[in-house]
């Protein structure tokens, strides 16, 4: 078994061991039915993965370097539940979540160039080993790849809301790094650049999954909805790792966004209700990222996120943005589907990487 | 008239001032008939550009700081002559026209992140002005742009058409990613870089051209041959500028491909007539780009590429090329479309910028 075809199946083992360790037997029971449901449908996608086309240009190298590193695929995971949930994940669907995995390892080459990110998933980025020129094109050559998956999949409209999310996308990073450094970005910023860098393609996700299953339309606006929700809750979650997670688990070092400038849902909060963490948070935020953050700084910011209830407040948003995405897809015509896309957002708050 | 008004009309103007300095009184007069034609469409496409959307966001000012530089639009003029060959160049020609301008856009914005380019057009580059990661999203914006104008033309089997483009595009960044600073590079890898990178998007723009205009499948073929010698003859002057132009009007400092450790034709052509002349092209070639070239090695190339008839060579080439790409569209329907084609090829191996 290669990396590559591993990664749905270990993302459902740890979220099952942390369920079982949380005394959540009945998570972790619903976590295997899940995985025995869509376990062939994941691995002919992980499989078609593996066996994707792989010259031997720099930027192709580039681009294997990230997708073989083994991404958790839950985007996939989604799109492969929500076309079973009608008719079924056929090769239509492999190419549209190969599409969806593409869309999104582009935005990750892209995006460690311009933050300069030497680690990712554990492992060196792909601008550490092959240099920033291949992974910009190595993102321009995943993108168009991913588009040429769209359209092969021949399916109406999927190509324009395509289009529509990858300029969300875009539109997010371009706020996101208007607000670098400042931090008195607003909440409204804030929820901008998390729905257009996260969510967005979660949407489309899980409507082209109900497209190509054959759905009704009102079924994939409730999956669009879900998706949404879902999309924000494992941003949530992010932010949570980012400031109170396991960086041998996370494959990450702790506070990257803010080292990168990038305000969280968790120190906007802490800064709304103890005005006097501006000065460490300002202090960090003002590092250049290769420097090390100043210790007494990241450790008045650290107690003062605890202190203020801010970590709570954000476990508190990404699990009522869970429960939301399983209330929009109460009406799904297939109950193992409604079941496994539930057992998904529920499992997400809990994710540990 | 804003500057980006001007841009065609300037383009043929400055060849029509060429073509008179030259003696060539029939080109002259012919490139003021080409552009007496087809005023009114390239008026009608370059105010669209003027209003296109602008935002506040970081990325949509990069993106424009670049446009309203105000480029050549060659590609643009081509498509609007094809398109008028036939029923005439309407709004979905002039979305067409925006699509293959973003595309072209698109690289050059990455290309100057890449190349850490400090000018273009005889201005500060994007990146210089807007930073890095501004360019490179603002490219990724260009590029869905892009693709968005393609999509709404509506248009059958365009979109396939482009992505594949897009795709050779990138390929060809790569080869000469991987060719940087290697003397030794092979014509056939210079050829394919100069197909993927130049001559594939002027082939798109007048298949897309001959499309909008109603024209059948073989005149459509036809166009692209013709946009393929084209595309070759208009990057072989760009070698030549590159050598031999006036920095003055190129708006770009002399050699600046040999300083980017790219090999051009007249200096393949000048290695493999005089072998002696590889120390100084190895010496030029491995400085990095931000140090001056050392003066000695520069004159020893400079006077090589003359003494070998390199220069010369390339410039048979260009003119071969344009005499191909004249002799691609014999059959044309239109003699003012015919004629069009015929100047633009001619005039292309006389540019000066």
């Amino acid at each position: 078994m290669s990396v590559s075809t591993q990664t749905s199946a270990r993302l459902i083992g740890q979220l099952s061991t942390i369920a079982n360790r949380n005394g959540l037997i009945d998570l972790a029971d619903r976590l295997q039915t899940l995985w025995r449901w869509i376990e062939d449908e994941l691995n002919s996608f992980e499989d078609e993965l593996t066996r994707f086309p792989s010259g031997s240009s720099r930027i192709e190298e580039a681009a294997h370097h990230l997708l073989d590193m083994g991404g958790k695929h839950l985007r996939p995971l989604c799109l492969a539940v929500a076309a079973k949930s009608g008719s079924g994940f056929d090769s239509r669907g492999r190419n549209l979540a190969m599409a969806v995995e593409f869309v999104h390892s582009a935005t990750l080459l892209h995006d460690d160039v311009i933050d300069m990110g030497e680690t990712r998933r554990g492992h060196s980025t792909s601008r550490v080993i092959y240099g920033n020129a291949a992974s910009i094109y190595a993102g321009d050559w995943l993108l168009v790849q991913a588009l040429m998956k769209v359209q092969s999949a021949g399916i109406d409209g999927l190509m324009d809301r395509m289009l529509i999310i990858i300029n969300d996308m875009v539109h997010a990073e371009s706020l996101q790094l208007d607000n670098r450094g400042r931090i008195n970005a607003s909440f409204e910023d804030y929820f901008s650049v998390v729905d257009g860098k996260t969510a967005a393609l979660f949407r489309w996700a899980l409507y082209a999954g109900g497209r190509v299953g054959g759905l009704s339309d009102n079924h994939c606006d409730s999956l669009e909805r879900y998706g949404q929700h879902l999309g924000i809750a494992f941003q949530a979650v992010d932010d949570l790792l980012d400031v109170d997670g396991d960086a041998q688990v996370t494959g990450k070092a702790l506070f990257t966004d803010l080292r990168e400038g990038k305000m969280t849902y968790p120190l906007l909060v802490a800064l709304e209700r103890d005005p006097d963490l501006q000065a460490p948070v300002l202090e960090c935020a003002e590092k250049p990222p290769e420097q090390p953050l100043p210790a007494k700084a990241l450790q008045a910011v650290l107690s003062g996120l605890h202190r203020t209830g801010a970590i709570e407040a954000r476990r508190d948003f990404a699990a009522q943005h869970s429960s939301d995405a399983r209330a929009a897809i109460a009406d799904l015509p297939s109950d193992e589907g409604k079941n496994a896309l539930c057992t998904i957002a529920e499992a997400t708050t809990f994710r540990r990487n």
